[in-house]
């Protein structure tokens, strides 16, 4: 069964907005077992939505409309729908007392313009708007069901969820969908898919979709069988051959990002880190405290851009400095056994390189990262030439320091 | 003027691909002087994309398709607009005889299937590709120009600029197109906008759109008139009276963002900044090291998540911590004098905060942020109670300290 998404509203043709609703409905339809088959983002103009929800309806089984069912002029998706469908628009008066209740509430005078939105499709259903004034409608016509959902996501969002969702589903032929997700670190995407494609290629069920960004690669796969267990079979055997293929490569098989497995790990070896950064900048630090509870196990980091702060806050030795560069397995090393010392962590990160665009004074190309670990081991380090632009030296790298940690996590002693 | 843009492909009708040539197109478009009235993703499928593109071209001047050039299958862009402009495509050898050229320049033998890239519309023009394989194609019909341009963005934006951008121009009544981008730190945007739509509301040009994201706030004035002078003229006259009510809460003019601002302070007055967060867990340091350059006056930081590093690393005495509370006026103002102290930076940076989502044993409630600022003349502190999401109230964070910093840069003594 197919889904159409019609995204109205004219802020959404400029060049700064992009509609997001449409990706949370098309996940949402997708867990359901409903393809998206076109998108639509159309400005407000009356005619030109009447033409697209038309033709939509015609085809395919479900359309959905989101925005446009504010109080102003600019609002036309119910009348184009109601054009489109060659339906009459019908005020409510309770829908209208609900509106003005709302506006009460917050001791205020509801404005004339508002009863626009009590009026509801010949035959349409209202979906209740527990987030905002507008209510969704829901109308069948023959084949086809169309909605009419507010642009806002946060009462989109809620308003499919409970009115629509669940629904859709009745109609739509039933399939146990099941998915798994693999996360890999430190490969690139096209290496990756050479190794895992001749196995995914096999398989039109699961479909699998590999996202790559910047060092860090998301394997989906979404099996659609006639029971659960079908569906989970099938993702173990393509799974656990790419699995097979990929070995500790893999570094989370529930969707989880690796600052939170890199979290995990280190809570539970009650372990804790601290970081210097230079080329990062403090993207690393960042990264690992975006995860709620990171305080458990991160004590803090050093940003050290100069040399002088290198020696000065980390202990690094002028001379290594002078000899091997700031840019150098040495320094790096250097750096980790450092914070380490300086903080009192198990375990300290460092990174430096040269994300360019120029390389300024130093001999390091630009692209070039090194990595270092210091723990009660001692320090291990390592490096890569990156050939990409400042901003992807900077996340690569952090990657690269994170799975450095987490192998290390994994195989203590 | 109108033009529609169909982005093809299947992989952009999932949930975790947005297509972002719309918005480069979009931006080209509207600086020519042409709106968008409709957009489109349309999945691989010849009979679906051939009914879009024949309906589009029909009611716009311009039809601008984005992928679907490939050598494979599933590429269907060719075909479609083939068949809705009803054009036979032609093979042409010395297109087949480039891509072969290339192959060979990288040493591999081309597949035969990359054939199907030399297949042009009958009347087409050719738009090199000096970025790939696929070629581009320009196809006049009656009142309507059709462009298929490769989906790759690095691709498409060369071939856009190049090859189309000049000649969709010519056709375009002359309009000398200005803009102006104010950008604004330290209020909501509901507070701004209550205060400047009474103006720019009154004016349909300029076109006014107001963008916010995290206490950053970006007013763009869009000026359309016969010659530049009148352009310019009511953008003055419309950005004069917005500029007025805002006063120095515009921190530029030109579209720089604030780290950018704040940067070029800095080194017009030969002084130098570090550090140190809580809150913000390196987000700080993290984005004033985007700026490419920003080793010339940013000497480093320290992220001290544990209270043991803030007194270590910072020196913030112990009985400040037990007294106010590692979320307080003192020990932010502390933590500002300890890095500027310990790193011998001119002026130092502070933010210490709870983002949530709990108050780990500290009095602070969530969202309660501080920022002080250290310089030769002393501390200052602020604060701010939030009432967000921890990722919003971190980027808050380090707006209201990098705006706290400007504001001292432009009055200094």
């Amino acid at each position: 069964m197919n889904a159409e998404i019609i995204a109205v509203g004219s802020e959404l043709l400029t060049a700064e907005r992009v509609d997001t609703n449409s990706l949370f409905l098309t996940d949402e339809l997708n867990r359901i077992g409903v393809e998206v088959t076109t998108k639509y983002v159309v400005g407000d103009d009356r005619e030109r939505l009447a033409d697209t929800v038309h033709r939509a309806a015609e085809r395919s089984e479900f359309v959905i409309l989101s925005g446009g069912l504010g109080p102003t002029e600019d609002d036309v998706t119910r009348d184009a729908v109601a054009s489109a469908l060659d339906r009459r628009l019908i005020f409510h008066q309770p829908i209208c007392d609900a509106i003005e209740q709302r506006f009460r509430a917050m001791k205020w005078k509801m404005p004339d313009i508002n009863r626009r939105q009590a009026f509801i499709l010949e035959g349409a259903e209202i979906l209740p708007n527990d987030r905002g004034t507008a209510p969704g409608q829901w109308i069948d016509i023959r084949h086809c069901s169309v909605m009419l959902l507010p642009g806002p996501p946060h009462e989109l969002k809620f308003m499919f969820q409970k009115h629509c969702a669940a629904r859709i589903a009745r109609r739509v032929p039933k399939l146990a969908i099941e998915t798994l997700v693999l996360r890999v670190a430190g490969m690139s995407e096209s290496a990756l898919d050479e190794l895992i494609s001749p196995v995914y290629k096999k398989h039109a069920n699961p479909v699998t979709t590999v996202l790559a960004h910047a060092g860090d690669i998301q394997i989906h796969l979404r099996a659609r069988c006639t029971t659960p267990a079908q569906s989970l079979a099938l993702l173990a055997e393509v799974g656990g051959q790419i699995e097979l293929l990929l070995g500790d490569r893999i570094y989370s098989r529930n969707g989880d990002p690796l600052e939170v497995v890199v979290g995990t790990l280190l809570k539970k070896q009650k372990a804790t880190l601290a970081v210097a950064e230079s080329v990062t900048g403090g993207g690393l630090a960042e990264r690992i405290t975006t995860v709620a509870g990171s305080s458990d196990y991160f004590l803090g980091g050093f940003v050290t851009y100069s040399r002088k702060l290198k020696i000065s806050l980390l202990g690094v030795l002028p001379e290594t400095l002078e000899k091997c560069g700031a840019v150098s397995k040495e320094t790096a090393e250097a750096m980790a056994a450092g914070a380490r010392n300086r903080t009192g962590a198990s375990h300290a990160l460092a990174i430096t390189g040269n994300a360019g665009p120029t390389t300024d004074g130093d001999d390091a190309p630009v692209g070039m990262v090194y990595v270092a670990l210091a723990d009660a081991a001692g320090t291990v380090s390592t490096h890569r030439q990156f050939n990409a632009d400042r901003e992807r030296v900077r996340q690569f790298s952090g990657q690269m320091a994170l799975d450095l940690l987490r192998r290390r996590l994994l195989t203590p002693g």
